[in-house]
């Protein structure tokens, strides 16, 4: 295995990098900012995508499918919106390529096949998907609408990191439409609260539930709520958003529904995402210098067997006694693979599935077999475990649920270990410096929301939803203040 | 029900695009060519999705995704495939939008973020995936490499169709790598018939497998292979293809591997699709003048159950005794819906649902339940059974099955019925005037087969797999023939 193991305490950007693309999740494509998600990272993302769509249909919603291009004058038909995307926008002109006179066999763009008007791929659907539902939408019998889109959108970035951050991404979108506000308001709560579900019972990440700033918000939204997940630095990482889009794309679209009253009202609507950057979330939430740790119920593969043999008699004898084990543990869904490559080196795979992030590794041998033992490791502890052959289906259940919990306790204690409460700019600075989030008193304005943000790079991640109103006097202009809010640095 | 019905036989086309409307699959979106797909047509598609990534899994494929741009320069490398894309192409040359200075609150296209290398929307992923498969691959041992994507690809189609043929569509997309010729044409063969398969199990539409002739085989292919399906106007519609790309992608982006004997070889390549096409086959097949009949297998909705009642205390009686039916069936997996809307006289429902080609429909009322029965209705034969309530799951099983096979049937006979062996030109233009497959003898040449196609609009649509060897003369040239191939109009 040629992985070069880089330490996080080294450089946990590198050791990040690594990690994704030794582990096979994904690479960088020679299309500038774009991914290729390998297969071991796309499975990883398909359980993410089974999960949330079950989460998303227990909840009434419905998928669909809305075009990849908003023509212009769609695109800018809600201002904030259009203003907040413009920067970083693909634009296709043209809709054919021709020969080159100049260059044979090559091909230039067909002057003569100038769009009229230009196409934006999809940043976002807010703008086609209100221009659809203006279509859908007369009466209050129409509503609500609660759809979900599975998607690639693109946003031109200037700076890329694998999954964190891409030109293209992978995500979904849900749209709402609804008659009166308080609905909108329970469904922009309601998918808050299936992201943090999903954040910590599947990715096994904690989550501080919140509210943006004006600054942070949306582009077109009333308010946006989001869950934060805090990384092995110190560093927060927006993990999901629901928004509460108020009248705004309603008015911007012309969306009218007569009420039950038989009054022309204008709609209103919620949006929400999740994106690929969970994988990233995932790698930098759990992960070691050795390699992935993955949440069993996110794991493509759950166990693996390595048989430990001499010559070909004894790895066929071997492998007869675990295929019966395999056989067991696939009765009861659990995901398990055999590996009994005579190419590798038993030390070999067994690195490879640290890096890998199985959860449990089984290794069987002669010996083992006289014994009817195996011996079982833990990915997430490293504890090595004898176990026999008769309870092996009870023990690999009984881990699997106990590294799932175990990462989590993890991931919770460090998050709290590394929350302070901050009083004093010095102490601030500490905290924001050293990596970790800073609960401090902020005066509500966004003038020293900047003038923060420029000193240390730290941002308000968000107001938690469970804030308790508090007296007290902002961290940096020492003018009175209300609450405390979380600011850190973030990815 | 503002369902306005067309009959089959006064205008096909009409008739197509209403049911697809009006049984609420996909609507037009106002992006040129490309199309909304509306929850209950992407419900169905899900069901295709599910059942194909069974298969493809179950023949040893991975998901992974590769980039939605492809720069130019890769675009062109594989010359043949260049050649035949490029006029269809939508390209994107800025990335950036910025405000009209002319025109408050407008945007445009800025100047200054010209990319220096235009980026196409693929139509097609080989160019992408082969330029990333030259880093994965060194050896034999890195070989095969079975991946298949879900994705969006964009094909710039001047006349456009609802699924049959939009500028963008959804699809998946094979792409394989291997060390021999030998084992390429053998994952190409078996792709086909996992395509096959699927099509007459699952959409329950009879299909011919055959090999295209060169003039329409897939750009940069060795050997397109296909399946053509017979919609009720006698007309072909392409269903799948799977292609034989030899070592042209491979040489395109020189990759190669170092074989077992240590000699460094280009690689041998497959790839193969179908796409959102699919829905659009379904529509035409089946469906009827009163809308659609979908296969039970693809059915959002298998069962809908209707109560008839008068006043609220009756419905409560009967929803009551409907709850447990609908518990039961939902035990054995039958989905099942409950229209118990007061909003709605029972015959609009009874319309709406056959509209949405539900598969079976259930009617209870108060005298049903003193009698312990139930009218069950068919949606393909429109046929009433009466059933006791206590061997209704049975029943209800019993028939989604029968419907399965009768839908297929009806297809296979209508089929049948419509392929002729023709041996004169008179009654080879009256076969594809009036719409059926002709079987007819072609001289092989690509002429004849160009003039037959301005005379008729027929083409060929593929040498059947199973042809036998057959002298006899051209339909077209009257030149010598050895072998019949299918003659017909197609979508």
């Amino acid at each position: 295995m040629a992985f070069e193991k880089i330490k996080r305490s080294e450089d946990y950007s590198k050791w990040y990098n690594n990690i994704v693309v030794n582990a096979d999740l994904a690479e960088h494509s020679d299309v500038r900012g774009c991914m290729v998600i390998k297969p071991y990272g796309y499975a990883i993302w398909e359980k993410m995508q089974q999960q949330l769509d079950k989460m998303f249909k227990e909840t009434g919603h419905s998928n669909a499918y809305f075009p990849l291009f908003v023509p212009k004058s769609l695109f800018e038909a809600e201002e904030k919106n259009a203003e907040g995307f413009a920067k970083e926008c693909a634009v296709v002109t043209h809709y054919r390529l021709k020969s080159d006179p100049e260059n044979i066999g090559k091909l230039i763009t067909d002057p003569s096949a100038k769009l009229e008007e230009e196409l934006i791929v999809r940043p976002t659907s807010e703008a086609i998907i209100w221009n659809t539902y203006k279509k859908w939408i007369q009466s209050y019998r129409d509503l609500p609408i609660l759809i979900n889109q599975w998607a690639n959108v693109v946003r031109w970035e200037m700076r890329t990191r694998l999954f964190l951050r891409t030109t293209e991404f992978l995500w979904q979108e849900g749209h709402t439409a609804h008659s009166t506000r308080q609905e909108a308001i329970e469904e922009t709560e309601k998918m808050l609260e299936v992201y943090a579900e999903f954040a910590e019972k599947y990715l096994a990440i904690p989550v501080i539930k919140g509210i943006k700033t004006a600054s942070e918000r949306f582009a077109g939204a009333e308010e946006t709520y989001c869950i934060e997940g805090m990384m092995q630095d110190g560093k927060a990482l927006q993990m999901g958003t629901s928004h509460f889009l108020g009248q705004n794309f309603a008015k911007a679209f012309d969306v009218k529904f007569a009420s039950k009253e038989g009054v022309n009202e204008y709609v209103w609507a919620t949006s929400w995402g999740v994106s690929t950057r969970l994988m990233g979330a995932l790698v930098m939430a759990h992960s070691d210098d050795d390699g992935l740790i993955l949440p069993p119920k996110l794991a493509p593969i759950q166990v693996v067997i390595v048989p430990i043999y001499k010559g070909e008699e004894e790895l066929k004898t071997v492998s007869q006694h675990v295929s019966t084990i395999v056989e067991k543990l696939k009765d009861e869904n659990i995901s398990v693979k055999y590996d009994d490559r005579d190419t590798q080196r038993s030390g070999w795979k067994f690195a490879e599935y640290e890096l890998k992030g199985v959860p449990l590794r089984i290794v069987i041998g002669p010996r083992d077999m006289q014994n009817n033992t195996a011996e079982i490791v833990r990915r997430d502890t490293k504890e090595k475990i004898s176990v026999s052959t008769y309870s092996i289906v009870n023990t690999v259940k009984k881990l699997l649920a106990e590294i799932q919990i175990n990462i989590y306790n993890k991931a919770k204690d460090f998050q709290q270990k590394n929350i302070y409460k901050t009083d004093t700019w010095q102490d601030f600075e500490n905290v924001i410096d050293k990596g970790g989030f800073a609960f401090a008193h902020w005066d509500g304005t966004n003038e020293s929301e900047e003038k923060i943000k420029d000193k240390t790079k730290a941002t308000i991640r968000c107001i938690p939803l469970d804030n308790i109103t508090e007296k007290g006097t902002c961290i940096f202009s020492n003018k009175p203040s209300k609450q405390r809010v979380l600011f850190a640095k973030a990815y």
